[in-house]
């Protein structure tokens, strides 16, 4: 996701109080941070907020933490967040390949939504599906291990197919049009845009016991 | 596939040289049949049979065997192939669900083109991915199981990823849009008529060891 530099990102990162600054401090003591034993639910690149935003109002049973590495990003999303107060949502800046540093058996779902493709062969190690960040993904899940994608870029799709299959992941949910379907979707701004123009969105849910 | 009904169907069969009229004498015995070690693949549902007549014509160190439970539509397909005397390819007529009683550890792929979706729910077992057919097919491969299907049909592409998933197979390569690929491909009839009207063509490789 690309955005303009926002000017005053450090100052809107010190002054939110639902980001958490140090998160290495609290590996595998998250439910104590959200003080409930709801399952926590993560979003890596969460670009302006908007779906963990409706996903924490439509489901105040569920904790959802963003993470985004891009301070500039993160910034647009606490200023898109500030207003509602959720108590279950915080967020983290940090690059997703950190997360065995960050957490420790603890999450139940990673939502990948319209993540980078990255579509040079050179670069598909730096998509968010490939072999490096599932490794990374391992260590952080509490149980059965669930991702669920959604992307405009079926070369992204193909590859994460391929990407999660090889790593023994099956493919429980898939559609290659997901506005066509009566699932459950709230959308990113990308998305709202991408419907806009009548784009097909690929979803995957993927699980690994 | 639809046909039209062709009235001499069962001459058309009889003589036939390349028809296997009795397959489940054969069961465990193709290699034989086609005199050499080449590996067999076989197409369930072969249409006119465009796709394995190029098939053998561009492989001819692979056996290709053709299945089609409709007279009228083999008939089609043997009028087609009978004037390239193709030593590779041999047809049989019967229903996929009897598999079992025709090969035995013989068969080293299966080609799923453009099967019917059958896109009412009730209908789903009917698909040629559901459960019980990749159960037929388990006993009649010789070794890794692969299984490629070629479909215009999103819902029936879908259904076949979670399908294949669930029953243990891998997406080992998968492409929303055949055409735009550099992958080998023979057009079948409606893959042609389809491509002229750029629709595009799923393609998926599965697996299971």
């Amino acid at each position: 996701m690309r955005l303009r530099n926002v000017k005053n990102a450090k100052e809107i990162l010190d002054n939110c109080d639902f980001l958490i600054k140090n998160p290495q401090d609290y590996k595998g003591q998250y439910q104590k941070l959200f003080e409930n034993n709801n399952p926590i639910c993560l979003e890596i690149g969460m670009g302006k907020g908007a779906f963990i935003r409706q996903m924490a109002m439509h489901h105040p049973e569920i904790n959802f933490i963003g993470m985004e590495k891009m301070s500039s990003i993160l910034a647009r999303a606490i200023e898109h967040l500030t207003p509602y107060n959720l108590p279950n949502v915080k967020v983290i800046r940090a690059d997703a390949l950190l997360l065995p540093d960050i957490f420790s058996k603890e999450i139940t779902t990673i939502y990948l939504n319209f993540s980078d493709p990255w579509p040079k062969a050179r670069h598909a190690k730096r998509r968010l599906t490939s072999e490096i960040f599932l490794k990374a993904y391992d260590g952080v899940f509490k149980d059965t291990k669930t991702i669920i994608q959604k992307t405009d870029n079926d070369a992204l799709f193909e590859s994460s197919i391929i990407s999660l299959s090889s790593y023994g992941y099956k493919i429980e949910d898939i559609s290659l049009d997901l506005h066509q379907t009566d699932k459950e979707n709230y959308q990113t701004e990308y998305e709202e845009k991408f419907a806009a123009q009548n784009i097909k969105i690929n979803y995957l849910k993927a699980s690994k016991r």
